[in-house]
């Protein structure tokens, strides 16, 4: 069908559709090319009831400590919010035994959704008689500031305090105050992370050593901000996860796009794609399906797990191959449209339940995601021309930004998150400071590009799975996990232990001084 | 005069003054048992016009540089103000050389005064080839928001930004860009810093390890919070350093303190008072003279140079020497108070010029460090009972916490240091995280106690002076300088260099590989 239009064409009216959304639309509504991609999407939310269920197989307490809203600056009124957190001593052996306690860094979501998705915690705390410690992400889940999900996030106001700085600090008097409570000051904090929870326990450790003796970092994609890795970097990964599978695989979602914006300039274009991807609401534009597809790619390259699996999705194991089988199996005289439906049905239905398709993932709404990247996590993601199955883009920080001030009212600082926590020349700089972080990475997951992916020091490593995905290590272990994996987990506790023990030999020492 | 009353009564009369004043006074009047000593007194205001000819030694340009007013929010309004700094490149052998930045974390008062008092910096600067840079602590000297000190120190709504966090983040911010603007990102930052710059410059290095390979901190009390050190060795120490001089001046101090109340409480005691102190004014209260010798002993006790100084006040070399001379000195007959009036004139007329003194030190005025003393800069401050020359008295929390939500409006938060920056149990932090700070001190310093003055690692060391003061090392080197100190220079240099050189390797095997 795409025929009959030039590649230039298609260029131009995709470059026409982009300018007229960030120029005039006043709800946001931008194409995947100037916008990063959602670590978690519409799960940060909350958790699905099916996964409500799940929730049974780990036990804790949930209580809420109350934090200042802003913890850098001083004032008469020092208004506060109720930060929840999850807490389990089941385990614990005490503060007499100097036990440790496992800090789980609380992301862009639900905190009872992350401790359900992080049975690695779970499963080894028993053996070092750790207490876990799962608190909540200010301004997500039930941790609200100003009363309710809808005033916390109503305006640069209300959301001001919203930053990862912020966060960690949150974190850091609560646990300090936890420990004094318990008289468990002595007790050494292990912090646990993945996907930006994994950047904030990097970065806690880099902060707050007196307060963490060492970071799990899993897939934690701290290089991912201005210059430090290419931009293209998250959408080639996304296109290799799907070219390993299958070129042509990869081909046929590559033409996709000029079919489906040749098939939506169409009269009843729009009619035709509402029908060929069974939406259940006639679609308004082209590029809200776009946006629904890159959703769609980028969460399986994440998500792209050896087993079957149910974190933002259910999917079988290794989904991209199965989407893939879709697309390429599908019967001569199959259309493109209709084999890229066929492709994402694993990804948005496999359970088979859904008779239509909203695209309501909002993945532009006014919620503390959007306002992170909005204002300091401002990551560049571009596609690039030659081995990228999206249509190439160039990053636009003048109309990020631009869209950031029509949105929220607020100029980002891209440069803000370097200044901040570092990431030029990482090398040369922690290689005679810090120590004991693991960034552990699986090479499927495109957020990998982003993160530290060579050892920096002897106690600053970095382990990589090549068959990996998006914290494939901090999940519950199951019984189809490969060999790589086992072993992968095996070196997470070895090198926890080492931190523990060399911790404890320092108190020693100090005791004997 | 003082035997007609017993100590009891003297004491509850202590007492008494002291709850009146914390109860009642609307502008603040504080023993100094409450308060903790200024670092550096009316001195952080400006330069006196006298040190301002001494300006001319150094050569620098005066610039400016628009920054983030909070740094750690984000909002529509992102009120920015104008942060003041001195910077030379006449010694910078550029960015193609990698030469290094010396950075002077600016403390709280006028630039240009702790410029002039930064010998040290000016003068090994040519030696390395570096840069000079000296920016203002914000809200000290011209770097004022709001557009004027009234303004900016108006109440807690302008003062809210003003803390170490944000200063920390001020030169980082300054620093970054100022290296893109000259295309020297790859240029190594040294910190500087002494007394709360010193302080500045070691919790930069442990936050922001990224943008300095390292700091030289002198005369920084960074565990002086909480009950990381006893409240009583700041004064237990001002104490030492006149005891060494001489027991009996040590003791006439001593008793100074009931013989001054009981003459406040007689008939015209307070003019007679007046008289023996030559103040120009009527003396209103008995403790705004205790006030005004509290703080000339404190300020003998760190400027207690081997040498002629002119930091504080124009003083002879080794000036408690001097005052204990005049103390112990005076003829047989001459009255206690008559002895301290002698004594202290060493500190506050030792050029002679003055016929009498105004108290006007306003050591508890509204100003920046009142405000970041009432906020998170709590450093207890007690007198002890047996080794101090003043009268002892306990830190009262609750007291400084309502005297802090009377004068700015404001709670303290006397944990936030240490939860922020560390402090508690910091050999087993450092001992395996962080590098390359050097924590200079003279004993002689009362803010010594505070400091760190053992080594914590190969690269996190401690140099004692024991005949040093307030940070000797960052003084001009004169002619008389001991040999002690000649030396203690040559070690800071040979580590310096150790920091450089191996950022440079670092740096080499990085651009091999």
């Amino acid at each position: 069908m795409a025929e009959n239009i030039s590649p230039l064409f298609v260029l131009s009216l995709v470059f026409f559709i982009l300018i007229s959304l960030t120029s005039s639309s006043p709800s946001l509504s931008l194409p995947p090319r100037l916008w990063p991609p959602r670590f978690l999407g519409q799960f940060s939310r909350k958790p699905a009831s099916s996964n409500r269920l799940r929730l049974q197989q780990y036990r804790y307490d949930v209580r809420y400590f109350e934090q200042p809203l802003d913890h850098f600056s001083f004032s008469a009124e020092a208004p506060t919010f109720r930060q929840r957190y999850l807490i389990s001593s089941d385990h614990w052996a005490g503060p007499e035994r100097m036990a440790p306690i496992f800090l789980y860094c609380g992301n862009e979501g639900d905190i009872e959704w992350f401790a359900q998705n992080t049975g690695f915690v779970w499963e080894i705390a028993p053996k070092f008689g750790a207490m876990v410690l799962f608190p909540e992400h200010r301004y997500y889940g039930e941790s609200l500031p100003f009363g309710s999900r809808d005033e916390a996030n109503k305006n640069s106001t209300t959301l001001k305090y919203l930053t990862a700085e912020q966060a960690l600090a949150d974190f850091a008097v609560l646990v300090t105050n936890l420990k004094r409570n318990l008289s468990a000051e002595a007790c050494p904090v292990v912090l646990f992370g993945g996907s930006y929870g994994g950047m904030l326990a990097a970065w806690m450790r880099l902060k707050y050593p007196h307060i963490a003796v060492g970071a799990l970092a899993s897939s934690a994609p701290i290089l991912q901000f201005e210059d430090i890795v290419p931009p293209e970097t998250f959408y080639d990964l996304v296109s290799n996860d799907f070219k390993r599978e299958s070129i042509s695989c990869f081909n046929t979602i590559k033409e996709s796009w000029d079919a489906i914006i040749s098939e939506g300039l169409k009269e009843n274009g729009l009619s035709q794609l509402t029908k060929t991807f069974h939406l259940c609401r006639e679609l308004k534009s082209t590029q809200d399906l776009i946006d629904w597809l890159y959703s769609a790619y980028s969460f399986l390259a994440m998500v792209d797990y050896p087993y079957p699996s149910n974190f933002l999705m259910p999917l079988p194991g290794h989904p991209i191959r199965e989407v893939c089988e879709k697309i390429d199996g599908a019967s001569d005289g199959t259309s493109i449209l209709e084999r890229i439906f066929k492709g994402v049905s694993i990804y948005y239905n496999y359970t088979g339940d859904a008779d239509c398709f909203e695209l309501d993932d909002d993945p532009h709404g006014m919620d503390g995601w959007n306002w992170q990247a909005c204002t300091e996590m401002v990551m560049p993601m571009s596609c690039s021309r030659g081995g990228s199955m999206f249509p190439p883009s160039e990053f636009n920080l003048s109309f990020f930004e631009e869209d950031c001030r029509k949105s929220f009212g607020v100029t980002p600082r891209p440069r803000w998150i370097t200044t901040q926590f570092g990431g030029h020349d990482i090398k040369t700089t922690l290689k005679i400071f810090g120590s004991n972080i693991i960034f552990s990475n699986g090479l499927l997951d495109p957020w990998s590009g982003g993160s530290v992916l060579q050892n920096i020091s002897d106690s600053i490593v970095a382990l990589i799975a090549e068959e990996g995905a998006h914290h494939t290590d901090l999940r519950p272990a199951t019984p189809e996990d490969p060999d790589w994996l086992v072993e992968q987990r095996a070196t997470e506790i070895r090198l926890i232990e080492g931190w523990l023990s060399a911790y404890y030999e320092a108190k020693r020492l100090i005791f004997d001084m």
